[in-house]
């Protein structure tokens, strides 16, 4: 992370600015506040602001069910409730504000997920830092030999040595001549918006992010999952730990339910069925596809 | 407005917690938060939670604009800046949350705005109370003789007592056959999902609604104009006042560009430029249809 | 179902019509086109326009996978990996319009998806029909006893003639008052925009609804399930067999992994493993609550 | 435009498989279905389908206004009306799916607009072409002097040519060094999603895009804009074109009330009636900053 001198300051007299406030107050998220988490070797992620906690479900959710259900069930059960019966609208009432600085290639899969407010420094008006994502050597690794979306072993050797040469040289030349083109030293310079078109994928931006807690887990279940890309899953981890101390009875309810759960199709809970009765069940007699199977193998094996 | 005693005691209590934050605090804000105002006969606008203020509109916005505009130009000089040039996303980072009590055919206009998020009182769960919306007698208007999307005059005399009479029986009525037939008092009852069903339009529901301030101004934009229906515009106007108190700038903002300006066609403009130069334009060497020409009347003449 | 004949025969004449076209066709929803399929006593469902097939699926999705996909898998095969890792976008890019007459209650449940766009029958300009869901005696129930969301037994005898009876009787004065108020025969008669608020909530409403097919299956999910409510159940029932023509691969596809599929928390998953293992597992030893127990039943008894 | 000719082809025989449809069918827009149209100097717009036309427009609107208007307005009247009173959603009910290849910097403006279904070439999965976005010597700009979000006089001579030189020299290295990277050729092969970092925003990438008439036209309005980014304004003309012939009617009425047409505050309407009378105003005696005021000059020059 490269924060400067100021920014840290900045940061650290926002920390110290206590008021008086009416507002539903998670104490957990405030320990959060406007701290940056360091993410991959300059990004970070730091929490700008938030509405609501674990109680602020309830209270929609008791609008949404009235006096009948009030007296009995106590908190947790409710929000378990909600989760396990995708009553999503009750979550939907807490809001977070993230300021998260990450590479391009990050950012474009990251903007997939639509229901969400973003505010993005723009290189059309400003000027672009110069940072560049750089992976740790033990995350330089091939292209997967049985699954072409993925990774598979990690490079060693001359290879590996080569590929952050090229990665590093690359950036700064591009970054070089970037700076050359839009310098006004002895020349017009090149418009910004032009000039950014020369930057690789790799170089960090930065964004303000506001979204939902329903939608907010349902980017984490996606890309805090073992098979998505290693880049964008260090920041969804690093956001799980923020959200397991805002609403912690909310992100338990979503461990279990969504992240450490899973959903079997009518022919695997057929199989299941069969092989609780003691059956042999195996792909030839399961009528499931090879890739289908594996997967549910995975499933049973946990 | 008709909240029982406990309910009073409720908000009061919660009037009375202050707690210490470190998130951005709006002083006008907080001295609305959770006061129940009345809005038509049994109606309220209550606010439950909001997150940010006219910073951190600003703030979000020069993350997307970066270094360079930061020391030129003022916080409100840039909310109208943003405003002016329909720059929204800056406004998606102020959020609010509503506690609304209003009738069914108001909750209906009120919905097909999607961008928001609710949880709604359920009369398949709950029993809803007995509390209807009769018009005030100078609301009892006939259907408009210029336009068969309004209202015209105000009913008098037999006609209007008649009206009256007719929504408060059937109301009644309605509401004492749902009563009786969920009854479990000497018979099944009937289900509550079912019962809801004789229910007429003017009853009252309630629900949360939450919503990010450029959506809302949106909204506003509709509901607090002169052609909105009188009984929604009454809600609107409620929190024209609150949102006036939470973001000032913004506000005032959305005065000057959207409440009070107009769109012109290039017909109007080209009128308008044909006028200034001090040209007699009619409606008849306007190019102009004539609704068209009456609304550009309406707005020159302010 | 209450079409005039004038109303079939405009629909007698769209089916006629047959016009030439370079877009992807489905035969199976050419079949479907403009007809009303009766739903409830006077509601319908009718297909007015759709995009795209099963092939506009995994055209979409090609393009984000590439030419490393094209040939490996067929169509049925690519679909059903696309629905079993949730990949939503390709999805998406079907899409249905169509017309829909539905009592309130239901239209009020329906639009809180939100995903979709929705022209409906306007009360504030028109005047709405005499149409009012009765249900059939078949489908008038008890609350349930178990489940307070929900029915319960059938009711019968006196007390179910007595629900009928009132549901007739207080929608004929609703309505017969409604066009006493409005009408302008020796009176001014009230505004329609207020007149409407006098009717019950089993007055029929129509609308275009237009959604992609990934929301519309979410909606056939949550809708056409078990514990939805009948009367919206109907309707979800009679489009899924649309959708079953109109896509049969993506239709089947979720069927396997949607509708007869289950999310199974992780503590479900555990039990499952020490079931096959061939351990007694009861709810005691589970570490589910009664209700999780109860469901996780219902998902192995199929 | 850099079709092979086996996509020349595979266009070609789509545009000879004409079949026949009772669904609406728009003549103009038939006659655009799947050609490619060039924009920039690799990219193109096509249309893949379509759903709707002027007259499905009406046909949505007059259920959600019922037969009052029916015989009153004809199919353009109603249309303008619709437009003029931002009655956006019978316009959402046309859809328009669209084949766009475009560079990165250009699709990450783009994808802004949330309202809109995405499918783009992965470059995870695969392997992106050797194809960068080089500006047309006429388009190579020096940075805006009164305004710093925009491009000022077009750069000429040396320094013309010196950015020319590194946009092409900094394009081919990183594609070469890509190559190299992915190549399975005596090496491993580093991980596609790893070595896409390196490639620069000029890049080009390709993906299905699927919107609404209404959110379509948004786009439009603020894309087609003289403001907008040179290199995206193009694609929005290309689609103008194409919208022109689909739906004649809505175009125009988008036209002259939104693309022609002009938002005035309220002291922008005060300062005209007081031009109107023959008054003198000044920005001064106008109430408006410098930069409002200039905005006002340039709406009143035309």
């Amino acid at each position: 992370m490269s924060l400067t001198p100021e920014q840290l300051a900045e940061i650290e007299q926002l920390r110290e600015q206590r008021s008086s406030t009416l507002r539903a107050v998670s104490e957990g998220m405030e320990g959060h506040l406007y701290t940056a988490y360091p993410v991959l070797d300059h990004g970070f992620v730091r929490v700008i602001d938030y509405m609501g906690d674990d109680a602020a479900i309830c209270q929609a959710a008791r609008v949404s069910y009235g006096k009948g259900t009030k007296s009995v069930q106590n908190d947790e059960g409710l929000i378990r409730y909600l989760m396990r019966h995708w009553h999503s609208t009750p979550f939907e009432m807490c809001e977070i504000k993230l300021h998260v600085k990450l590479p391009v290639f990050v950012a474009r899969q990251w903007i997939r997920h639509r229901t969400a407010n973003v505010n993005e420094y723009s290189a059309r008006y400003s000027i672009l830092d110069r940072e560049f994502y750089i992976p740790a050597p033990e995350h330089v690794a091939a292209q997967s030999v049985v699954n072409n979306q993925g990774r598979g072993d990690i490079l060693t050797g001359e290879e590996a040595a080569r590929v952050l040469e090229i990665l590093k040289a690359d950036s700064a030349r591009a970054y070089d001549n970037y700076e050359n083109m839009i310098s006004q030293d002895g020349q017009q310079g090149l418009a910004r918006e032009l000039a950014r078109m020369n930057l690789p994928a790799n170089i960090y931006t930065q964004w303000y992010w506001k979204v939902d807690l329903h939608n907010l887990l349902h980017f984490l279940r996606l890309r805090a999952d073992a098979h998505a890309q290693y880049e964008i899953r260090v920041y969804a981890e690093e956001m799980c730990k923020i959200v397991a101390d805002w609403v912690p009875f909310a992100y338990r309810a979503f461990e279990d339910y969504r992240m450490g759960g899973a959903t079997l199709s009518s022919g695997a809970l057929d199989c299941v069925r069969r092989m609780i009765k003691g059956e042999e069940v195996t792909q030839e007699n399961s009528g499931m596809s090879a890739g289908e199977w594996r997967e549910f193998q995975a499933v049973l094996n946990g």
